[in-house]
């Protein structure tokens, strides 16, 4: 069967499970859940056998060191993927909430009500438990996916998908709730963004590459997650203490994903006691640092030989590092940190350290970004810190969903109008 | 200056004037609006003078009667423009929303506040009072507009847009925030569709070759508007007499509007009583009628000679006639008449006509449109009429905004995450 085909008859039985699922209650996808959860506890031994064959051929897939502990399976992994699916069915329901609604003067009543959206393809690499977390949140919501891991994963994914698909079955919903495509064919991924009338959204998960060839592909639409250039500002009216906790916190905690800072911004109004306290910490922590205006600025403040820093070029105020180096910029004020933000960030994450509730609903209001910090490390920015048990993705495009994505933009919703036999004149 | 120079250029200016439209107060915005309502007021002559010159240009431009119909401001269309800018200032303001908040175990606040999307193009062809309608809302919701309207409205558009910057301006907000583009380049329609960086957000409203042409061309997020294949279905407890009300306001009030019905669903229990009366109310005023299984379905229980009543051919079903015809069914039951509008249908507008509030609630859960009416003509499915004081489009998209859309679908949101020097263990 070609790629197109397979989607087709995939993506038909998935519109199905779709008409149902839009009709279920609350409480049945919530039992389904559940469901899930036991049955993923129920299945450790047989999940980790599955895991250890994907293993096995890690080394065939030249995986990195990183990329084969991100595909392990431990048993905290398989506990936390049975926990994401209990604290899922905990959240209030989305479908059927009403956003609006009243009554107009000729009487008609006019309620806007959240609906599932209806099919949900994703594409994601290496870590299986993106597997249970998306499908856990797609049912929440009333929604049918598609997964597309990668073939690196393949069999873990397919183990955790039918020990998912039995369990919504026995709790009396369709199986093709969930699918993972078992099929390793790069064709599938083209197909699958562009299987209009099929699937409703596609969210793509990965490395730039991966997105970049799924959003040019795509005739439907994606949401898509691009870079975390984060930035930590801090102001005039920083309280020095805590703005050392949150910069240190917000590169050093974990400097490899996508919520870790990668600039500082220090005000002026406080550089001369900031910078060199900071600097001495960062460069302690064996963090890289990149300055602007090195010569003007921070070497006449530091007590640090000049061989130890380095000068900024102006493309690393657009690098997402994912590693112990950090640009650091000494800014004239909050208007010059916002003016650096908006033009280098990727609309990620950026926080503010400050005193000030003036300057902090000012940085709220300008910066640009899916997420805005006041006082608190940029590492917070994901759907479990957020408390949306799992996360589908972190959109950092501006329409229908930004930042962590859970079950409730997994949703879209419906007009509903109610008259008496009103008819327009 | 070529395409995308220009648009480079009015799309710098634009992100400026949006930059400080996110920062500015409700009640500014709002003195801006009742700004430009008086001035529309007060520039009515040079408005219909503007007017008068593509009118008299028309001829040229091969327009149809319709179409110079809807190109002519006419006194009330240049009150309703004024009216339209009231109403959206009295409307409460969708900025700074909270549309979630809550405190996280560890102290962290989250919030989730509605914010301006930023920068939006809208293009759109021949009835000027869209410019005024689509400024009006995107200025309520804090969002700069780039506005390209046809060649055939270009004087009008340009007269509307210069007083409403005069007015923004004089209200102390940026004349950019509206911005009409005076060049009748075609170039500049996908020059607009992927200014990635400078504009958020297309929204094309016209006929569907437009829609189409922006959507292929488009690298930046579209909200469309497609065919309005509207249903009427009428139900075994179904009010007849309320049923014929509302069939022959959904077909006949206006039929050349998208929310006009195309296709009438009766169910065959009530097949016997309501057919007869239906078809020759319908044909009493004209319309066209063409029946799926004429010979078994229809005629036996008509009083009507078969040479009045067409066959319908299988693609009669997905038509949008736009016209005095009408597509016309008999279906088993309420799962039928959901199947057929789920498989024909265009996701616009869609009616039941009951007594039973069971067979109301599972037809709105099934039916996949963005408005679901109950006991309501189809005609209701506007802006205006659900109150919105005007509408940028209508979206039978599924993601962002579904339906009319008003000031509130022209806003996204932010995180925004407040804590007391939190960093993450």
């Amino acid at each position: 069967m070609d790629a197109q085909n397979m989607i087709q008859s995939l993506g038909t039985e998935a519109r199905k499970a779709a008409a149902t699922l839009a009709q279920s209650s609350g409480g049945m996808r919530d039992e389904a859940l559940l469901a899930c959860a036991r049955a993923i506890r129920k299945s450790k031994p047989s999940l980790q056998e599955a895991n250890d064959k994907d293993l096995a051929l890690s080394g065939e897939f030249g995986l990195s060191g990183a990329m084969v502990d991100r595909l392990r399976l431990t048993d905290d992994r398989v506990e936390s993927m049975a926990a994401a699916c209990e604290q899922i069915a905990l959240q209030r329901d989305p479908v059927g909430q009403t956003i609006a609604a009243y009554n107009r003067p000729n009487g008609l009543r006019v309620e806007k009500r959240r609906v599932p959206i209806g099919v949900i393809g994703i594409i994601y690499e290496s870590r299986p438990n993106v597997t249970a977390d998306a499908a856990a949140l797609c049912l929440k919501a009333g929604n049918a996916c598609i997964l597309r891991g990668g073939k690196e994963a393949i069999n873990s994914n397919l183990a955790i998908a039918a020990v998912l698909r039995q369990a919504i079955k026995a709790a009396g919903l369709p199986p093709a709730t969930i699918t993972v495509i078992d099929n390793p064919d790069r064709a599938l991924v083209p197909a699958m963004a562009q299987a209009q009338g099929l699937i409703d959204l596609i969210i793509p998960r990965g490395g730039k590459a991966l997105i970049r060839a799924v959003a040019e592909a795509a005739t439907i639409p994606v949401i898509k997650h691009y870079a975390g250039n984060c930035h930590v500002y801090v102001h005039g009216q920083a309280d020095l203490d805590m703005a050392e906790r949150i910069v240190m916190n917000a590169k050093c905690q974990r400097p490899g994903v996508c919520n870790a800072m990668e600039t500082l911004l220090i005000d002026s109004a406080v550089a001369k006691q900031f910078v060199p306290r900071i600097v001495a910490s960062l460069l302690d922590a064996g963090v890289e640092l990149r300055c602007g205006q090195l010569a003007e600025k921070i070497l006449p403040i530091v007590d640090v030989s000049e061989q130890v820093l380095k000068e900024a070029a102006d493309e690393d105020w657009y690098k997402e590092y994912l590693d112990t180096i950090l640009a650091v910029r000494v800014v004239d004020g909050l208007d010059s940190a916002v003016d650096h933000i908006n033009t280098y960030g990727s609309g990620h994450t950026d926080a503010i350290v400050t005193e000030s509730i003036q300057a902090a609903d000012k940085f709220v209001a300008a910066v640009d970004s899916s997420s805005v910090m006041i006082n608190a490390s940029t590492r917070f920015s994901d759907g479990g810190e957020y408390g949306l048990g799992a996360e589908v993705g972190i959109s950092t495009d501006k329409l229908h969903a930004r930042g962590p994505m859970g079950a409730d933009d997994l949703t879209t919703y419906k007009w509903v109008v109610t008259g008496q036999g009103h008819v327009r004149s």
